[in-house]
């Protein structure tokens, strides 16, 4: 039976599978520790496209377009869609994703949209109303910079506990267990299998600084984790790593410190995507990177060749979201965050 | 068996059941037709609120919060909130559903807003992760104005084929058969149940008028209906009404064109929300309204009281959507549509 756990979590009766995945990235990206692990590396950073919208949605096309091919399927054969982006009315996605003619269930949850769209994914499967279900997340830099910040033109400074926008999209195929044996017959995947997820609810501090995205989303990390290790009965130890999508540097010690007040130490087992994907140092990176595709690429590319490697055997990726805009934050809003948390097992 | 049908088509085994539903509109809204129908209408349209925005955010938390009164239950009692509005990064949602502490599932398919929460709303019931579930969406005429078109102090002219954004949040609060004799039990509700859903692909005829939403939605509507009738082998006539969200009256003839090429005279059957929820001649709205909340409210006031009425049997509940943002437009890109349909059956 699938479960209700706790207050947010669920597990499916039967492992969901990641037949298998693919990430498309920039060249700021491809410079980076990660860089030679990417399926895709742009020559720059428009993709061949007249905007950073269209480029944008480039990235998107591509990497769907990828994790079909390694799953050695056609479009005909994924069910439904799951995907978002960014952009105001997630525009990346409707001019990305709409020559594959997939139905489509488009997701908002900010950064953490990639976290969303694999826990709807596995619903869907799980759920027995498909076999198979393709789930994508984007951002760009240069198209975030101009939705959320400034124009890129007026050079304006980056405190240094601002992100960087990563320029990257993350597509993956998720399968039942016949969907499963079926790849694993022509050889192919599947990847990893995911076995629970916690949806996170909207946790707001109070903070209003864009320029310190990790410390507005650091608290809903904590409240996603906390409700996770209560709903599962776990503990940091039960996971090789627990993984957030773009705390960076800051958000990271603030994360780490709610935590410990609330009885947990993560800190031997935290990892956080935006620390990992660029070299800070020589990359002018400052806290990190940050953006749907920030988690979604270093998943596909990093995390899941551990799960494949047996390095890791089980960890919980959660990616973090801030729910702002330029309205909200022109407004004098705060910042609140959200983060979803994805349980994700190697075979 | 929960049964994924054809290639676009879902089907629950167990129906899944309405258990109430709350409606509040703006002063607009309340004039109109079904102005007596709404379970709140807002004495202005900045409900209190010191922006446009926050009164958005503003009816969708007062949506909830009626519809959780009118089905007897406490926010403790919801497992999920999938919900989700048109602005940019959705902050009418962020902002307005926050205080519930409802894990969120953010969902984004501009007007077909709401048809997509219900539709994921089923899936998560019907799959076993969940026993109750809510959905809300909005919309606010100013801030839609603001968000994609001209401050509305500029005072622009709107031609005949433009629609007005309706002021209003729909929310729904779903539950499964145990919940639903629990609910009866207590005297209230079920409103209707739930018995399939057709979810909708990206179509794009390349029309480029944001000032006539109608006819770049309605090839859309068209190929999800067509898709529904194949996928449940089904026909016009299995429908007491087929009910698209806001595709206006330009619209609405594009839409019964496109389906008699393809052998299915709608036209007996074919209902609006938007040309419902106005009297276009005395309220001056041109082709009708729009909107996330245009099709939520109706449903809750209008066509769920039919169906509970019993003057309707079984309708399909179709919201369009138009996947343009103030960008894409700028940029000279087309406006894509998408719709999904839900079948709703009186009890």
């Amino acid at each position: 039976m699938n479960q209700s756990l706790g207050k947010a979590s669920i597990r499916p009766e039967k492992p969901v599978y990641i037949l298998n995945s693919a990430s498309v990235v920039g060249t700021k990206e491809g410079q980076g520790p990660l860089g030679l692990l990417f399926d895709k590396v742009g020559e720059d950073d428009m993709f061949g496209c007249a905007t950073w919208e269209e480029a944008e949605s480039t990235l998107q096309k591509d990497a769907v377009g990828i994790a079909l091919e390694k799953s050695g399927l056609s479009q005909d054969e994924v069910t439904f869609i799951f995907a978002g982006d960014l952009l105001g009315q997630s525009i990346a996605t409707s001019f990305g994703i709409s020559s594959y003619q997939i139905p489509l269930l488009g997701v908002y949850g900010a950064c953490s949209t990639c976290g969303e769209s694999l826990t709807l994914g596995v619903m869907s499967i799980a759920g027995g109303f498909a076999r198979r279900v393709a789930c994508v997340t984007s951002s760009h830099f240069a198209s975030a910079e101009k939705e959320f910040r400034f124009p890129l033109e007026y050079g304006n400074q980056r405190p240094l506990s601002a992100t960087w926008t990563v320029t990257g999209s993350g597509a993956f195929v998720l399968g039942d267990e016949d969907a499963m044996t079926a790849v694993k017959t022509g050889g192919k995947g599947p990847r990893a299998k995911i076995t629970g997820m916690t949806v996170g609810k909207i946790v707001d501090y109070g903070l209003k600084d864009s320029m310190n995205m990790g410390a507005c989303m650091a608290p809903a990390a904590a409240s996603t984790l906390e409700q996770h290790f209560i709903d599962f009965g776990s503990q940091p130890d039960d996971y090789d790593k627990i993984i957030t999508g773009d705390l960076g540097m800051v958000g990271q010690r603030v994360l780490i410190d709610l935590l410990m007040e609330r009885g947990y130490d993560i800190s031997s087992q935290h990892m956080d995507c935006g620390i990992e994907i660029y070299d800070s140092d020589s990359q002018d990176t400052h806290a990190g990177g940050s953006g749907c595709g920030c988690s979604a690429v270093t998943l596909s590319a990093y995390i899941l060749k551990q799960l494949e490697e047996h390095s890791w055997k089980k960890v919980l990726f959660m990616p973090t979201g801030a729910l702002l805009s330029k309205t909200s934050f022109n407004e004098g809003k705060s910042v609140p965050g959200i983060a979803h948390g994805v349980v994700i097992e190697s075979i």
